[in-house]
């Protein structure tokens, strides 16, 4: 075996998701395995489910785990709803937003996709302009937060216009935004949110959230819809919840250990101030990035809280950068799609502070100045001034 | 509990000792412990030993193996050869020299204390002048590092002076020294060296290490020697090992099983890149604190390989400093004794790398700012310069 000093055991992750664990995660991933039809692991998902729900802003809504990647949560928010022949309106500005829209056309529905630029936000005017077009849109399906090009879409803006011109139902992809910063879904109106493990919740893959909102509830129970899906029908989760207080299929036993624990940490710290804390290291990577020289994907005044994209300065090479960032200890995520060799994207989420983001940003110099590009300043000085000012402990 | 985004959970160890531990460390310690007087065991132990025997430079001499803290080591290497009267020169230039001169008081030893200022190094010519005063010395001691101030003994030079005077036994403390940089008894005529487990060997507190040359190993099975010790009499840890090779107590299952991971991360990096790296890790700490306008307490060209000792700047206040570390997630280690409240030290030790060194530097600066210190210059720069050039993957 070659020695590297940074391998796959000892990689800080700052790709968006999965991030790098809080060691009393890992301590809850390697309690023994408890059987899954027990008093003990209903317990566990009852718990799970109750402090899942203000990430979602849901009092009256319920979350619903699944036991699969976030597409799988995607899967079953539409697939749950949507049916063959109804209109969705798919605002697309990037791979996820469009994937939403594969995953209604799957569901044989006249899907109609509003493209916007990839790094720009969708804008409420947009909005609005298109629903006039389709008052008849039975749903509309957006990202909350665009995980590949790191805007956040104004989510409580575009709501309220949707609603003012319709009945749509709301799905949005809160993959990367659930738990890094504010949901409120039912102050805002949106009726289906999205969620996943391994971003702003801290544990690994393969746990998938769906919440719904109480009217949305309602409609799972009337039993007029007929959901063509198996694994991902939510109808069998909400069965299975009220007459058992548990999972239709088999959970992942420690996943959901991993969960509890994460999400017993997550509200030590407090919702706003965790939201606040994400804000505030984003800001202080985006200064970095900037001060160094380098210009951001995102659309200015949609920058994402979670994850900050950025453009490669002429010269660097997407492969060669990331392959030196990971021997270098750091995993940086490259650009998906239309994207790809252009942008670098690194994750500022769950347990990420002034002493991660500062990290991030001196390899990221050395790793640059190692393939030819000296920064105009220093981006960790940078970062350093604002945090100085911003941070208090 | 009151949430702290970085705790004793999710805390970077820069003190020297017990440093962070490498995952595969981790998961060793979580390897179900199995009986300790089995074939299997005996087995782990004798790897281990053959292991380290090249960390202290020994090929016809041996290590033992204690379980206990470092002091537990350099107890046996004391107690084990100093006799009630015999005449033992202690070198003394900080905290860890001085226990070994009470450790040889404490045998009723006639200990002759060469004191020489904190923070300088012990110099061939004054062991030279000390020996030429006291060539009946039967015993010399001293440490290689000194963990207190941050400075490396010139030991093979130093045994040198002593073996052109006299016939003594040179007994030198090396807990902060083998593993992190070259050790090498037999070449250069060091008797007796001692290890520690959670400085550079990368495992918890816990076990102690005696390495002897053959010269030693035939002078405890002469029979003319008869320590006044048990637990650290080394002599039963030889005919154990001679007779069963097994450990003469019950060794520390879990520890063990942490060690022999450990040592086959530094056999698999390397012996000769490992001290490189630890070096070169070292010089881009120090160049780092010095363009803040820091200054170093080592003596010049005698700066440790393993930690930096730097003294406070007007106004920064020790407790405050390291308090305020803590909470932005490094831990650094205070003075000692006569040097507390005078400087601050920071291990760069065991799997450290330019990510651990960037990221120390950072925070280092960003607590100075908070507590009103503006470095002269970007610590973190200067070093990533320095690294630029010298560290290559």
């Amino acid at each position: 075996m070659g020695f590297k000093l940074y391998d796959e055991f000892n990689s800080y992750l700052a790709i968006p998701g999965p991030v790098t664990l809080h060691p009393r995660v890992l301590l809850a991933l390697s309690r023994p395995v408890y059987g899954h039809r027990t008093e003990e692991f209903r317990r566990i998902i009852a718990e799970c489910k109750e402090l899942l729900k203000p990430l979602f802003g849901l009092r009256d809504g319920d979350v619903f785990i699944l036991t699969g990647s976030g597409t799988c949560a995607m899967d079953a928010a539409v697939r749950t709803f949507v049916m063959p022949g109804d209109k969705v309106v798919s605002f697309v500005n990037g791979k996820f937003s469009e994937r939403l829209a594969e995953i209604a056309e799957s569901c044989g529905a006249n899907v109609i996709r509003v493209e916007i630029e990839w790094g720009q936000a969708v804008k409420p005017e947009l909005v609005a302009k298109v629903l006039d077009e389709h008052p008849d849109a039975k749903f509309v399906t957006l990202t909350h937060n665009e995980t590949s090009t790191a805007v956040l879409n104004p989510l409580p803006d575009i709501a309220r216009e949707v609603r003012k011109r319709s009945n749509a139902v709301i799905i949005a992809d809160g993959i990367t935004s659930v738990g890094g910063t504010w949901v409120k879904q039912e102050e805002w109106g949106v009726h289906v949110v999205i969620g996943g493990s391994q971003k702003c919740l801290g544990i690994p893959p393969g746990l998938g959230f769906v919440g719904l909102t109480r009217e949305m509830l309602e409609l799972l129970e009337s039993g007029d819809l007929r959901p063509r899906a198996y694994y991902t029908n939510l109808k069998l989760y909400l069965e299975s919840w009220k007459k058992e207080k548990d999972l239709p299929f088999t959970g992942s036993v420690s996943l959901f250990y991993a969960l509890h624990e994460s999400l017993k940490l997550i509200h030590e710290e407090g919702l706003d101030a965790r939201f606040r804390r994400h804000h505030t290291m984003a800001e202080a990577t985006r200064r970095g990035f900037v001060a160094m020289g380098l210009e951001l994907l995102a659309e200015r005044g949609y920058e994402s809280p979670t994850l900050t994209a950025v453009k490669y300065p002429n010269g660097i090479k997407d492969r060669e950068f990331r392959s030196l960032m990971a021997r270098l200890g750091v995993l940086v995520a490259g650009g998906q799609a239309r994207l790809k060799g252009k942008i670098f994207r690194v994750s500022h989420m769950n347990q990420v502070g002034p002493r991660e983001v500062l990290m991030v940003l001196a390899v990221v110099e050395l790793a640059l100045r190692k393939l030819g590009f000296t920064p105009q300043r220093s981006g960790t000085e940078a970062a350093l001034e604002f945090l100085e000012r911003a941070w208090t402990l």
